[in-house]
């Protein structure tokens, strides 16, 4: 190296350093340490992905782990063939509904399933043996209406201080937003669908 | 049920019926089988996390998956600790970066480090034994110019036509999402290290 080039690196390896100093600064003052509620909204791809990858790191730290899937469709062969395999191995793994409002078409039975979900998804939360829950597509139900959002917050408020929850879906409620700890609001840029191109397994299905 | 309650649900089901000949002439618009390139961005969480999701998803669907993560740092305990279960069970999973650029605060091996990964991933994606690539981080990498973009395009262009790809990372550039098929920005609209919260295991470790 040149004594030009040994002198860039080391004025990369100083202004590195006190960014190290910046970052290192803000993590010693993140020193809560308690499960968090993760909200992912909006109208992009990876709302539910993205719970799913979380549910593999909570696996991979061997927690014990709950899934409530809120809306079937067709939207999740992919992940539900997967994460099948680790049912009775720190996973229970619920899909409760039975699809999207204009698939089923009829709405007291909508309700009837949403509100059967709930009533799994409260238990996990109200039980200390599980340390993540996973509530995918939760949202949908809470814009409709068919699960009141105060049940949600309070069960939320009143789980286990450890537990994290990851609620995923469009339309998050203000109210749920609010008792989130982190929120995420997935945005299109742009999507395959929008080009002519199907659903693809692995991607979104 | 009253003939009023009765009336509401067939309305509700001829307004649900109307919706789903909507979204099913959408459906039937989008009749493209290929490989997409699906790049997550923005500064909010669930970029990597939706990006391990896909992964998930591909070896439900027993796809041959490859994974390189550009960069290591302590966030990847969770997921690599998972998936390395799948290593020769169609899962090549490769941790090559050492840590964001202020850990290592040595910018020619950051260089050096940077271009083995991407030979490894470029290899994959001429690899038509790859059905899902997942390149977690790569737009660090781009956007310090320890890649170049040109190769990353090139690459993508010549990979074969149906294998997915998944980018991650902050700040991708123009020229990558205007290759790619479906692209999200992860926005923030909370997030607990703000509020004091560390980084909690499940959730981002």
């Amino acid at each position: 190296m040149s004594a030009g080039e040994i002198d860039a690196e080391e004025r990369h390896r100083e202004r590195m350093q006190r960014k190290k100093d910046l970052v290192d600064r803000k993590i010693a003052r993140a020193t809560i340490e308690r499960g968090v509620v993760v909200v992912n909204t909006g109208n992009g791809k990876g709302k539910s992905s993205s719970g799913f990858g979380m549910l593999a790191r909570s696996l991979g730290h061997g927690f014990r782990c709950g899934v409530v899937q809120f809306i079937k469709g067709s939207f999740s062969t992919g992940e539900e063939a997967f994460f099948r395999r680790f049912e009775g191995d720190g996973l229970d793994y619920h899909v409760m509904g039975e699809g999207f409002t204009w698939e089923t078409q009829d709405k007291s039975r909508d309700i009837e399933k949403a509100q059967a979900a709930w009533r799994v998804a409260a238990a996990m939360l109200a039980d200390p043996a599980y340390d993540f829950v996973l509530l995918d597509e939760l949202n949908i139900a809470l814009v409709k209406d068919y699960i009141q959002l105060q049940q949600v917050t309070d069960a939320l408020a009143a789980r286990p201080p450890n537990q994290h929850v990851v609620i995923t879906g469009r339309g998050a409620p203000d109210g749920l937003v609010e008792v989130a700890d982190t929120v995420t609001e997935m945005r299109v840029v742009k999507h395959a669908f929008k080009a002519g191109i199907k659903a693809q397994k692995g991607i979104e299905l």
